[in-house]
């Protein structure tokens, strides 16, 4: 417990590094989910950095927000700085990667960025696209995690359902109000076993959102992968700075092995803990889980853009970018059409993006 | 019967003046059905005039085909010239309408430009959009047909099924071998009537191709409809020549009647024939209809361009312009997408492809 009068400082880093295929042909290389409005008017990234603008919790001395560090693909610079200026953000630092390098990397470049920038701040390292529709309970999770400040507290998301796509936390000992130790981390688990942590409870979804002081996680990173501790400083220190812009070089950062920050650091670390929060989280994995989040018509289909679905129930239909799209007669299904690519198939196999994507892929080479 | 020496010549006169929405979204105002390549690799405004080119059929005094007109809306003089000189066709020349103004205009304007540029010979007129499977028996029949100059001969195509979409001909009297005089021209029949005619037989689809000397259209013309007759020839006699291009000047034009030949002269005059034929004839009236014609693999779909189709079913999945489109886990659809738009909508609804342009017209608005 801190327990000072000084109020806590917390530093987000917004992890913009994904480009995943799972949102194709919207998320592409060159523009990945995380820049696109899905479930909302503003993209992701801005939904992210706004929700973490301003003080965390409206209770004296709740913890404030400063702002944020971003890391991101250096391909993405101009895409970054844009968005951010639509929505009046201006992040403390851009950190540009030059490839990703898995999040034990971006776990100590943030930690290192904070430390430099922001001495004695905490860091709230979480991904640019996530959707969370009670930012205030998670405000107020991040109120209750900044108790802890001697352990790298996670988020664990109260399930909502025994899902297989994520990893979950086995929660302790209680070491805080909402503050537990963590038992265990467990894999994503086969549907029989996610029933089975659902019925005995104290079992939370892994969001990959993280609360730490940087020494915390510098120290304990130095401890378990001395390796990436010191390549992973090298990169940092020596990167160029430019404005807004901190631009990792390619020699030194590809020195980092490449690692997640759960198996590098939180499976084997003594300090990690869970605070548990139910904050409306989803990680908008799919266009079937973009369709069960999103507003819906008297059909029950989500219809966006230019787009016009006659006799048609259950379905996403999806114009990006003034595209004209038109369906008739049809259940259930994900039609998504961009100027240069289309995908039509039925919402409960939405899944099967992927294999579309490394098919199209293969024609072409 | 003519029985000359000199062998008969033709000029076929192509009407491109098509724009129907019923292939959209590839076929629009811009870039009609007759400009794409649907049924096989050249387009069929190229293959209309390709299979119209040398001797009209393998016999001693067989007609032969002179270079065709092409009557076509101005906005398509570019794509005419150059799809024409893509398959070496150099035609008589290219009459450029200022808008549609129906077949009987059509009828009157190719008559007087055969009359004035090769007088003597006879007149094929028929329309860019339509697939002959069967060119050589096409040829037969226009030789055929040939033997009644003084006749206006329509091409009964000899029904596959009791179609409603088409007009039918009930043949009379015998005129020349497989020519016969016309009954009467029956207007799209209810489908038990469709039914009945193919069991009485003797009945054809009127598939809108014509042989006709230029003298006996326009004689019957100033007979039947003397108005279209004199504001037509005043048209095309008052047009601008340009090299093969041929400009129908807008208010002579507009003071044309728009009627269907088929009403203004077929319908009333006793010089009507119809030569039967069994050609492979088809309109591409519809995407179901094309993905009847077309090409399947073993899963009995027709895709085209840049598309992958993973288990699917019966459809026609169609990329153009480089779309990547793909398409996982549905039976019986279309789905055809163009850099512009998208339609997605099962086979047998085809037709409804109509009321989706008017949806998304009516948003634009």
């Amino acid at each position: 417990m801190t327990g000072t009068n000084r109020a806590i400082e917390i530093v987000p880093v917004i992890m913009s590094g994904g480009s995943g295929t799972r949102l194709w042909p919207l998320s592409t290389d060159v523009r990945p989910k995380q820049f696109h409005a899905l479930a909302s008017p503003r993209t992701m990234l801005q939904e992210t950095a706004l929700r973490l603008a301003g003080p965390a919790h409206a209770e004296d001395g709740a913890p404030s927000f400063l702002p944020p560090v971003i890391i991101c693909n250096r391909s993405h610079e101009r895409v970054i700085e844009t968005q951010l200026a639509e929505v009046g953000v201006q992040p403390l630092a851009v950190v540009l990667e030059p490839f990703g390098r898995n999040t034990a990397a971006v776990a100590v470049t943030a930690a290192r960025m904070v430390q430099t920038l922001k001495p004695g701040a905490l860091v709230l390292l979480l991904p640019a696209d996530h959707v969370i529709a009670d930012p205030e309970a998670f405000h107020a999770a991040i109120a209750r995690a900044a108790h802890t400040p001697d352990r790298i507290v996670t988020f664990g998301i109260a399930p909502t359902g025994p899902e297989t796509g994520f990893g979950y936390i086995q929660r302790a000992e209680a070491l805080a109000d909402g503050v537990f130790g963590v038992a265990r981390f467990a894999e994503k688990p086969r549907l029989e076993v996610a029933r089975a942590y659902l019925a005995e409870g104290g079992y939370y979804w892994n969001g990959g959102i993280f609360l730490f002081a940087p020494e915390v996680m510098l120290a304990e990173m130095a401890t378990h992968r001395p390796d990436i501790h010191a390549s992973g400083l090298e990169a940092v220190d020596a990167a160029g700075r430019d404005g807004l812009f901190v631009r990792l070089d390619d020699g030194r950062f590809i020195a980092i092995p490449s690692e997640s920050v759960d198996v590098a650091v939180m499976e084997r670390t003594r300090l990690a803990a869970v605070a548990p929060c139910d904050i409306g989280w989803a990680d908008v994995g799919s266009w079937s889980e973009l369709w069960r989040l999103g507003g819906k018509d008297g059909d029950h289909n989500l219809i966006r853009g230019d787009a016009v679905a006659l006799d048609t129930q259950g379905s996403l239909v999806w114009s990006d970018d003034g595209m004209e799209v038109g369906v008739v007669g049809l259940r259930d299904v994900v039609v998504v059409a961009t100027p240069g690519a289309v995908i039509v198939l039925p919402r409960d196999r939405a899944q099967e993006v992927k294999t579309i994507v490394e098919r199209l892929r293969a024609r072409r080479c």
